[in-house]
Parts: C-alpha cells; sequence; structure tokens
C-alpha cells in the first residue's frame, strides 16, 4: 500500500470514482511533468450535491464541504493520472476557487479552505500550494463551487 | 503545407489576423515549452461580434459562436507564436472560459463547447484539453464569452 | 545592488512585507523553473486598501491603484521566493486579473493595466505577460481587485 493511499484510509476518505465530463473536453492533461485538471463540482455518488450560492442558500460550512467534494474529485482524476499510485506526486501546486456567491458574500477564502486542508491533510508539506478564491455570479448547473488544478509529479 | 494547415483548410478556417492588445501586455509567452495565450474576446473581422449576457441578450447556440471566435483568435495567436508552424504544436493543455450570464444560467459548459470542440477538430486527439468553465457578471467591453489557453510545444 | 532592486530604487518603490495567508494556502509555489504566486489583494501597510465595486463605489484611477497594489504584493511574495535576488527572475508569464464590477463595467483592461504597467516598470521587456481580465460579483473581504501570476526564474 502506497504512502498516500495509506493517508486516505487513515483519514477514512475513498476517493469518488472520476466523473466523464460532459462536454468536449478531458478530466487531465500531463505534460512534462505538470497535470492539470478540468474545473471540478461538488460530485458526490454521481449527483451534483450541493447547490446555490453562498450567503443566499448555501451556509459557509456547506460551501467547505462543497469546496472538498471538489478536491476529493479532483484527487480521483489526479490518481487515475498517476495511474493509480498517488506517490507519484511531487506536490500541489495551485487551485484555482470559484465560489458561487451572493452580492455582499466576502468569505471565499474561507469556503476554500475545504478543498485546501484536504490537499494538506493528504500530503502533507507538500500539499501547500498557491491558490486565488474568487466570488461569481453562477456556476455550472448551478453548483456552489468549482476548483481547478495543477500538480506537479515526481521527476 | 503543414499537416494542421491543410486541416484548418480542410475545416474551411481562415484564421484572423492576430488582434493587437490595446493594454499592457502581449498575446503570448512561451516559456520553456510552453505556451500562455492571453484571454481573448470573441472577435471577427477586427471588431468585436458578440457581447451581452448568456441567459439575458445571448442564447446559447450565439454564445457557443462566441466561444469559437475566442477560440480561433488563440489559434491566430498561437499559429504566431509557433512562427506560422501549428505542426510544432504538441496539444492544448488547457483553456479558461469565462461566461458573461444572467443570474439564472448555469449552462457555461456547452456554451464553451464551442472552443473546446475546435481545438478538437483541429488537433484531434492532442486538442483534447483540461479546462473551467464559470459564468462572470460582465467581461471587458460587454463581450459574451472571454478564453485564455496554455499549450505545449514539441520538443 | 541587484539590477531589478536598483530598478525598484530608482521607481521609488519599496516592497511591502509580503502578508502571510489567514487560510490554508502558501503565497506561492515553485515547481521547476515557474512560480506561481496566489492571487493577492490590494494590501497596504498591512490594510486592504480599496474595496468596493468598479462601477460603483470605485472609480478607474482607484481600481487601477487597486490592481497595481496586488502586483506590488506579488512582487513581494516573489523576491520572497528568490531570496530577495529578484534578477534570479526570467519573466513574468502570466497575470490572472479578477476585478469586482457592477453590473455594467466592461473597462476590466484599462483597471488591470495597473497591475500591467507595474510589470514592464520593473522587469521591461520581460515583464511583458499574458493575461486575462475579468469582473467578478465580488472578491474575498469585498476587495476591489484580486490578481495571481505566474514567472518564470533563470535557469
Amino acid at each position: 500500500m502506497s504512502v498516500i493511499a495509506k493517508k486516505l484510509a487513515d483519514l477514512g476518505i475513498t476517493l469518488p470514482a472520476p466523473a466523464v465530463p460532459q462536454a468536449a473536453y478531458t478530466p487531465y492533461v500531463i505534460t512534462g511533468n505538470l497535470v492539470f485538471i478540468s474545473g471540478q463540482l461538488p460530485m458526490e455518488d454521481g449527483k451534483l450535491n450541493i447547490t446555490g450560492r453562498l450567503g443566499a442558500e448555501v451556509d459557509i460550512p456547506t460551501g467547505q464541504k462543497a469546496a472538498r467534494l471538489c478536491a476529493l474529485n479532483i484527487l480521483a482524476h489526479l490518481n487515475k493520472a498517476c495511474g493509480g499510485d498517488l506517490d507519484k506526486v511531487a506536490g500541489c501546486i495551485k487551485l484555482g476557487g470559484f465560489v458561487a456567491s451572493a452580492a455582499d458574500f466576502f468569505s471565499q477564502p474561507e469556503v476554500m479552505n475545504g478543498a485546501s486542508e484536504l490537499m494538506q491533510q493528504v500530503f502533507g508539506e507538500t500539499g501547500k500550494h498557491a491558490r486565488f478564491a474568487v466570488g461569481v455570479g453562477n456556476l455550472p448547473r448551478n453548483a456552489a463551487v468549482e476548483v481547478d488544478a495543477i500538480f506537479a509529479l515526481k521527476s
């Protein structure tokens, strides 16, 4: 059992089945030692789990859960990109966080911590990443959060 | 005639003249074997062609055409970055899609397919890319769509 | 005194103290010869200086100042990433510009020039970068602008 697989088990995390894009793109692309992961929605058991805007239909704890679900789906695709061995990951480079937000909601960083903290729980020090967190009016299928990512692989 | 030039001709595509930025940046930067292309608007014949928001003034087919125009302008800059030889392109790595959206519009992925499908038509399997598609309140000059991109060059 | 340090002095620019993230991420990550810098807000003297939306509470000159402040904070983190020697920077690759915008504000590029022009003032020709500039409904802590960045280091 790889180090990261054991870490996931210790955390009680089962990665979701990587979702198949319903549009004309792919979930990840590898170039050099970088892996670019497409923007992920808060899917759980194959269904979009958390919809609506922060500051309106969605509160911060639920938004954090949405961001964490996005991150789990990112890890599912990353795992596939690594041929099932997440020990090949050198580190998380960047997360891009889009938070569906009502007009007076300004706590996007708190929401995105749901994704960022998962990366650190799973990868430790190399899970620390650059990121942005911004509020947008609306996301695909009324998702509460969308997160994309860049990872580096060991060379 | 290069393979991709022939493919463009077969598709009946003439690349637009690459637009000169009207601000303090450049259309593309090459670093290592990566090409970063600036966010492109739906310009046609030197004019911003499609303005307004999806879900309000712009319907999905028109939004898809806007996304395709953004992608054509991306290819125009990429072509220049490659010294006129798109056969030097190893693949499309990532598209970032911003769709100007009314409050209840949630079909950003369908709109962005206008850009994504062009990449696959032109480059085939290596045209498949990671991407995000998000809804934003407004874009420069009231453009309906803005798309930026990362490509890899053959080494 | 390094070339860029002298340039900063000539421009009368003192870099701010790099802010410590108040959330679960890091200000920058280096991978290969690329430096990814997290989204920066218009902080000055440790305080968020410019809040509100362009086209409403914030006018274009103030928005440009906000973008420039974001860029100064980017440089502060970049400087730290370089161990205090900005001469190690090969160039600015990309800026991502998010401008908090009222519904009828479409001049995001003009606002982002406040960041882009600083990069060219400091780095000259290698300060020219790819970028996007988009309007969003709201940003963390009601900031007027958020900018993230990618730089290349000399190898």
